[in-house]
């Protein structure tokens, strides 16, 4: 059976957040090491997206969450940082280099198959991040519009139902075996990408053996799937 | 103050569904004047779309209504047709041609400022036509995203929402004085497009002496916009 849409996380899986975001830490004339900085302002991301999911927390997108997990860092490292600058901080998500291997790939992608985003963040973040890598989408589609966020099954179920097709006929791209296997709960299809610099050079390789595909890029992919 | 981000109505407004319709009532076999077909089934769209809003019918997306009037349509006419050459019919609405001007008005538009659909077609429809006319958007918006149709205020709200604009800083853009005076009412700004041949040679031209714009064709709005 051919997969007749393709679904991509985005941080990650297609932009290169720790680069532009420890540019902007570097920017920000705050001390200390900006990537360091960039990789606990991340780590503190999916504690907050399940206070969510569990309702312990209210629905904020990528910008108010941001916001409040950058107000956490700041304060538990007793720095200062006026509003204007933490709003540049969060601003920075907005602003991502892709991988050099995005726009072509999913250029390659369209021509035989509907190609859309499947992200946490919210759609005014996933337009501004399209522009500015121009980076070309049949649609966003974002965690925002099921006001729940991936892993929760809704969120990758409701894609399926806005592209019209079977849950089993959607395949979701992402660097992240939780993303992937969140989305293999929900029936979809699964292809694993590598983005071995995503957390800087060191961390071991990720794999994900359950994953139907698994590539080293975008390219990559799209010779797979039209085979 | 500046329009930030320019949001498309499509049926009429982008594409051309009366050519398109009639050439499908064409292949179809059916008796009778193929534009006369597609201008009865076309007449039949604000009822049930003001039925789903009213609560009077339940949600339906475009598929499911064009084909709830269709049968209509068929039945009052005393017509025969099966169930694939209904469903044929429906997809035509797929696959419809762009105004000539559609394309490079999009991209020169979306050169200064997000350009998204706000269609009363559902997404599924609108990644099939934006891929059939090769029109570039930052973004797909439906109603159906909204679950209420245009002229319903939420639809035009949730779309300033969903792009983080105010709405007084979102302009629609339609060939329907109903779906601008919605667009107001519900604080968007609006441009008027002219579609003479929308309903064929012969309708007297309509206007909106109430829009902020009001051009000829995109490339118009797109200079307008510019100055």
């Amino acid at each position: 059976m051919p997969v007749r849409a393709v679904a991509f996380d985005v941080f990650g899986t297609l932009v290169d957040w720790r680069s532009g975001v420890a540019e902007a830490f570097d920017a920000s004339g705050l001390p200390g090491d900006p990537h360091e900085l960039a990789d606990d302002w991340r780590a503190r991301y999916p504690r907050v997206l399940a206070e969510v999911n569990d309702g312990s927390r209210p629905w904020g997108n990528f910008d108010e969450l941001h916001l409040a997990t950058l107000d956490d860092l700041l304060s538990e490292r007793s720095l200062e940082l006026p509003p204007e600058a933490r709003g540049r901080l969060v601003g920075a998500w907005h602003r991502l280099q892709p991988w050099p291997d995005v726009r072509s790939g999913l250029e390659e992608l369209r021509r035989r198959r509907v190609v859309a985003t499947l992200s946490n963040g919210h759609v005014a973040l996933l337009v501004d991040l399209a522009r500015h890598g121009d980076l070309r989408f049949d649609c966003l589609l974002s965690a925002e519009l099921a006001h729940a966020y991936k892993p929760a099954p809704e969120v990758y179920r409701l894609a399926a139902r806005l592209l019209a097709v079977e849950a089993g006929d959607l395949m979701l791209v992402a660097a992240h075996p939780w993303d992937l296997d969140g989305a293999r709960r929900a029936g979809l299809r699964t292809a694993f990408v590598e983005r071995p610099l995503e957390y800087g050079p060191g961390p071991p390789a990720r794999a994900d053996p359950q994953a139907d595909e698994s590539v080293s890029d975008l390219l990559a992919l799209a010779g797979r799937l039209a085979g």
